[in-house]
């Protein structure tokens, strides 16, 4: 005989006289595992010494394009999907993480969503976040004006973890003006692993996105603890671990607040509204260079040429070899923008205290207290606008959404 | 009338009814600047309020290439000099700072040390930091060996902090055996700056290099405090701030020890030998590529061309656009070494979890859990010796000098 134990019932088993009460998980040949209360999974064989008591199959939607979970007479947000771990699930058989479980069934698996608000979920794309870039964050800024335009009070971005900086940065720029919040969340751990981040995040990321906030801003734990999500604002936030649920920092600034079970907490903040004004120019011909021991100019001349612009994650202040100086000159004079910033990540950029930095900004170099990936980013983007040098230092100068540390930036 | 006070002499000074006791510094016309008993610097105006109550004049020693300081019957260490800001001084005509000051002047400023050890000095380089590479590293480890083999207790080298982290991790890989310690240290401040910490930097690592020590050592500051520094291993160490002088961070992995002004506390390490053993081979045709949205085939190939190994800075746990598959799939059927780090700094590098990182491991790729940095230098180390891919996966995966986190690898 055997029993059909439908993946997201909730069921009651017992065990060698423990009892066990969660929801049924994707699970492998011969085991079930079940979604505790506590948030933890715990795997049994299925043997005759396990007994199922009860089994309350949830009513289960098939994955759908566009799924409406409605409230009567609430508010609407939009949840937009571009797959990452948030939207995988792990293949049991080889153990890897596939990004192919649709928003729709991911809500499924969240119906106190339905408590905050109406949530309209649209899958815009399936990938890992590696493969997101410029084409796909001007997608998205399009489908975030479109969804504001059509009534909705917020909009969540499910996204990888990997590259979620990066894209919260391209939108950062690309969305001149905000009739709402847009927030970027995701997951480190999918969706069927023990103590997943992802519900909580969704969760509270749909609550952040009914505030009067007009930025862009990533929200995930910042801490171990399951209780609380960081709301970071797009350019100073930077993914500082690997595997962490607390992998996500803001950077030389604070998070410009947080979500918990009582309250969504924003300090002073750019407050939504009237309109959603785009502006998606963005020269995609742009890259970082990482500095070390040994770059020549042979190296940064193969490199320069395959860019309008180039953004060098220098050493300490911003300092590179002496051997690519000439390369940066000869960037320089044909046109392109070459932009310093530091691989230490935290402090200013300041090419004004050593002799290397003054022989740089000589060079025509434009220093930037930007995170290199934002860097990146403002530098495409402005690129997208101008190619004038100096209209191009101007505004890599001038701040647009919140993207300078502390202090804006030292040249000279 | 004029009085002529030479910089470092003690001086005793009055103004405005207030008495100023210390050390006199480099100062610009018009002003002197003393260094105070708490390390803090005043700028005073050379007007007729200032009344000069005293000036010792410190018997100072021009700067020569080998300087003795003689302790009777005392220990002896050498102090290598390369350059950076702790053998820097500020220009204070244009306020940009030099790599000029040699290190016999530097110790003029340090009377205590003679306290502590008989010592050696020599100027090996005088350059930027950022100017060092596998050549100096090279002839820094033979030094160090001599250094050892004339007697030498311990060896502390005096460098610039951008690459300090470089080079330490260069000597770890070069130098397999060691008769004592080798202790590299900095400033991030020159030290004619209030609150310079290259002399307390100086000092203490001049302790350390006292200790059974058999590691290489990076000896810095990680707080702001001004009372111990802490130890750090050459391959887990990080620069993480452009100008503070808590600058330099242990990363996933506790410092080796610290100094403070009772004692050297050093944890489980490496004891010193009965010999120094050197293997400086090195294949200097290496590099670091940061993984960025829009890292396309065409930049890949151009770096992979110019290099024998590609260390790939990637995004999360280890993963890059899918556009440069194609890339290293053919470097590596070109017999070139490519390995797969993560830009997120912390955490471990796991190609198991995502179908990418599958795939990765599929071409050829080696994962390992080493800071980018020093999975480049590790590279070049395992390039001097052998060509061979099967052995280099297998050297890569070896641990030669404590240079993993946590955990070693997991890859597949």
């Amino acid at each position: 005989m055997s029993i059909e134990i439908p993946e997201g019932s909730e069921v009651k088993v017992e065990k060698n006289s423990a009892l066990y009460e969660g929801r049924a998980m994707p699970s492998p040949e011969g085991v079930l595992i079940i979604k505790l209360g506590n948030g933890y999974n715990v795997g049994l064989k299925l043997d005759p010494n396990l007994k199922i008591l009860e089994i309350k199959e949830r009513a289960r939607k098939k994955p759908i394009k566009r799924l409406v979970v409605e409230k009567m007479g609430g508010k609407t947000i939009a949840i937009l999907g571009t797959g990452g771990t948030i939207a995988s699930y792990v293949d049991y058989t080889t153990g890897a993480v596939h990004p192919t479980r649709s928003t729709g069934e991911l809500l499924n698996y969240i119906p106190e969503i339905r408590d905050v608000a109406n949530v309209r979920a649209k899958i815009l794309f399936s990938v890992l976040s590696e493969d997101l870039g410029p084409k796909h964050w001007k997608i998205l800024a399009k489908e975030v004006k479109k969804e504001f335009e059509e009534g909705c009070r917020g909009v969540v971005i499910s996204h990888g973890t990997d590259t979620m900086s990066f894209t919260a940065a391209g939108l950062a720029f690309m969305l001149r003006e905000l009739s709402g919040p847009v927030i970027l969340t995701g997951a480190q751990r999918s969706a069927d692993r023990p103590s997943s981040d992802g519900f909580l995040n969704l969760l509270y990321s749909t609550r952040a996105a009914l505030t009067d906030l007009g930025e862009v801003v990533v929200a995930m734990h910042d801490t171990l603890s399951d209780d609380r999500i960081t709301l970071h604002r797009a350019c100073r936030v930077r993914k500082m671990h690997t595997s962490a649920r607390g992998a996500f920092k803001s950077i030389d600034a604070d998070p410009i607040g947080y979500v918990n079970s009582d309250r969504v907490y924003l300090r002073e903040h750019d407050k939504k509204g009237d309109n959603t004004i785009i502006d998606t120019r963005m020269d995609e011909k742009v890259g970082i260079l990482y500095s070390y021991p040994g770059l020549d100019y042979d190296v940064f001349e193969a490199f320069s040429e395959r860019h309008n612009g180039i953004v060098i994650a220098g050493t300490g202040l911003g300092h590179c070899p002496d051997a690519i100086l000439p390369g940066i000159k000869m960037a320089i004079d044909k046109g392109k923008a070459v932009v310093m910033t530091s691989q230490c990540i935290h402090g200013k950029v300041n090419l004004a205290v050593y002799s290397r930095g003054r022989e740089l900004l000589k060079a025509g170099i434009i220093a930037c207290d930007l995170l290199p990936e934002v860097a990146m980013i403002k530098l495409g983007w402005v690129l997208g606008h101008t190619k004038d040098q100096e209209k191009i230092g101007e505004m890599m100068r001038k701040e647009y959404t919140h993207e300078f540390g502390g202090r804006r930036f030292i040249d000279g």
